[in-house]
């Protein structure tokens, strides 16, 4: 491994040694000032993202290295026209290790393949945001002290929620784990998540109310509503204020229950939950950083760029408009066989069924 | 103080160790070459300000330490609707200080109630903008030798120019000042700041011609006349020329007088005064810088946040469009009582009365 | 010198010591990591673009220094109206060289006029983009041995074509060369340049077959159809196309034939050519950093600013709306006399002759 494209790419032995790594560094951070003295990040955002950024550039200049970048694909040659591939491949020449945002599903594996330097996906459109997740982990260590035997409240945009999705596929993989949905019903956390943990026998329930569910959460993940994922503006507003987390609400919440939130936040919890000792969304944007350099370190460590070799076929054409394939040149549209039984092949790129 | 908001925060005392740290960064820019070793310095620039912005970052580079940040509000979580208080509360997660200039009054003082780490105002709207006073106070002791007994001219927007009111009010602190406003009748000195001069027995004048004001001074400020400042395209057009500085005019200045400009100058001073000795608002740029270096020193020095507790009320309401009460999420309103007397009070964050 | 305005500024003793130097950081990149410790590159981009201005941060970083500057115009005082002049002027107080791109021809002139600190022409408008020319020569001498005694195609756009022209220039300085100029007919090498090669006695033809021209090529260099070249989208659309390098032409090219383009591309090389060892084009990305760390220590390592005198008459005006004076306040139209016998003038900012 030597890309982070999914938190799932990530064995629970890697996430054990990254959050052991940050948590020496959170002890001794002299002892890493200058671990990256001469290494340069770029920080390629071909959408704005001014937290996850700077998160990244911080973690860089405290590991004693550089940064270099963009901030928004009108200051790059992708207004000219130029492919993924050929950016990144140039930027490889720059560059010592790369973090990508990018509108399109699938463009940091495109980076991946192409590259001669590690790449970091700080996002790709609705589909992955692993670091993000490497944050929330590290915040439910460090507030909880374990990834076992907790009941997780997700509460929000459940369907459009890409953390969620995220946080929900990383946490299964512990013991114990009970997962409580609570959002509108047009907001309900997509169907193909309910039937991997149907699958896995993983336990949870859905719920509309916030208050209800309160009581049993040892972590409650606030999310967002976001507006760019409503084609619809009045349902945005209808929706938008349904779930906004008050001082009152916590009432009848854990003395400890650790309340976590990606952020930005707009009005979903209010400025006076801040002073809560169990409000620890801030402390997340913190860890987030030291996750961050704890996988530079892991990533700039690997020597060897030993791609896993999945086996894939070309029969199908991907349809996704949000996909990668929908607009990068020449680019081979490859399918994994996800489920053999069902014979479900899916696009390498964004995950989607190609349409017969 | 660990914050810089306002020149006015700082005693006459902190300016001249301000000055003194300066001249002696001059003098010897070695032994600051490493200060800020392992530091970081947000630029958070709500609005562009390529001049201000380099500024800060030179200074910091200078110091030795980093810089992290971002140029105009497209580019960062603004955009999704977060607010000044969550942006720098996260920044404080990647940042030891906090340079931030943002469209709406009292934005910075909103961040530094927030922040973890000091904030300097790199310019709120028309309102403030320190540090640009103190590359002119630098500037002026570096010409003059003095802040005293000086003739101060202040030539062309003198209504919207909110660095001359900032200079206006600093200088007046100090003993024998006198101020010649030299401006078109639609552009005059506002009322408020002629009314504090005549209560604190300060003597000036306000005249209409440059070329009458001239043999007494010995400083010449000019400004621009800010597009952005009209509301009429018209009246613009009209007055932008009005008060231009060329080599003729200056025939009857005194040997020594120091002409400044805060920049970008637009044609208010004609490019053949550039080389008349008298000129020295490419200096001041170059003391903007130092003066810079030695306020993040300072800040940075401060171990404690003590915040001065003002007394406030929160009987009204601050119907300011300018000011950032007009949109943070859940802020309190809040008014010092400005004059006792009149029984006036003033917004904590933009200094407006509340309407009654 | 000690500023970089064209690369017909360098002496071909000059152009050998920046590849001998780029040569010696390529082999002991460790001896130059702290060559420019304390130092201080502004990258000024009045418009955008990526890839030159990564290339610049790089090389700064890889010499220990540090980088500042904008990206494009809207963040920079020039749409408060200020001068390149004033800028350059001002930025000089922040940085201790500046790499300048600026859509207007001859801004970069204008600047190393004012600049206190050296002016590097990072491109202006279609006019000079000299470190590209750098980047193609050590690519050329890396991968061939030599400069002498070649034939080099050109295929594309070679009328608008700046980095095509330019390296035209260099190359025709050397002993031995044949140009093989590959363009539609609407797209041919300007008469101008075609001109200069008759009276220099250089070897060129001009054909529109890839095919044909192909396996006498000692180099091919490819370039983009620019989009913004074009006003009018329709022949844009039918010549875009025309000059696209596939595998298959490549079948009767010399083995050791070397292909290079600016980049970015679009499609006018397809991708299956990057596995093809004769292209080079990726590595004339990072050659060109090696160049750029090579001309920063270079102009960094000239104490003196020994402006070259040219006598110049100021008896026209330049009415190329593209040039620099047609926008930069109170600047001196200048003009060298180009052609003696012919009594042919030219401006000295963007070299085109005065309308009578």
């Amino acid at each position: 491994m030597m890309n982070l494209i999914d938190t799932m790419d990530l064995s629970l032995t890697e996430i054990d040694g990254l959050v052991e790594t940050a948590l020496d560094i959170i002890k001794n951070p002299e002892k890493y000032a200058e671990s990256c003295k001469g290494k340069k990040l770029a920080t390629l955002f071909f959408e704005p993202s001014t937290r996850t950024r700077l998160s990244f550039e911080a973690a860089m200049y405290e590991l004693g290295g550089n940064v270099l970048g963009f901030s928004e694909a009108s200051s790059s040659s992708t207004a000219k026209g130029e492919s993924v591939s050929d950016t990144v491949k140039v930027v490889s020449c720059y560059a010592d290790i790369i973090a990508m945002r990018h509108p399109k599903e699938g463009a940091p594996l495109v980076a991946a393949k192409k590259a001669d330097v590690p790449i970091i996906n700080a996002g790709d459109g609705g589909h992955y945001h692993p670091t993000q997740t490497l944050a929330d982990l590290l915040t439910i260590y460090r507030r909880i002290g374990t990834f076992e035997n907790l009941t997780i409240g997700f509460c929000g945009d459940l369907k459009y929620g890409r953390t969620v999705h995220s946080l929900v596929n990383a946490m299964s993989r512990y013991k114990g784990i009970k997962f409580v949905f609570i959002s509108p019903e047009e907001l309900r956390v997509p169907r193909h998540l309910r039937e991997d943990l149907d699958i896995s026998g993983i336990s949870y329930e859905e719920v509309t109310s916030l208050e209800n569910a309160m009581p049993e959460l040892d972590i409650l993940y606030m999310t967002r509503i976001q507006r760019e994922r409503f084609s619809d503006e009045d349902q945005y507003q209808r929706l938008k204020d349904s779930y906004i987390l008050t001082v009152d609400k916590l009432h009848n919440a854990k003395e400890d229950m650790a309340i976590l939130h990606p952020l930005p936040r707009v009005n979903e919890i209010s400025v006076a939950v801040d002073d809560d000792k169990r409000a620890c969304y801030f402390e997340q944007a913190l860890n987030g950083k030291y996750m961050r350099m704890a996988l530079i370190l892991k990533l700039l460590g690997e020597k060897d760029k030993t791609e896993e070799k999945i086996e894939t076929v070309s029969d199908f054409v991907c349809r996704n408009k949000r996909c990668i394939t929908s607009c990068e040149q020449e680019i081979k549209h490859e399918f994994r066989l996800a489920d053999k039984a069902k014979n479900i092949y899916r696009c390498i790129y964004c995950d989607k069924e190609p349409k017969k």
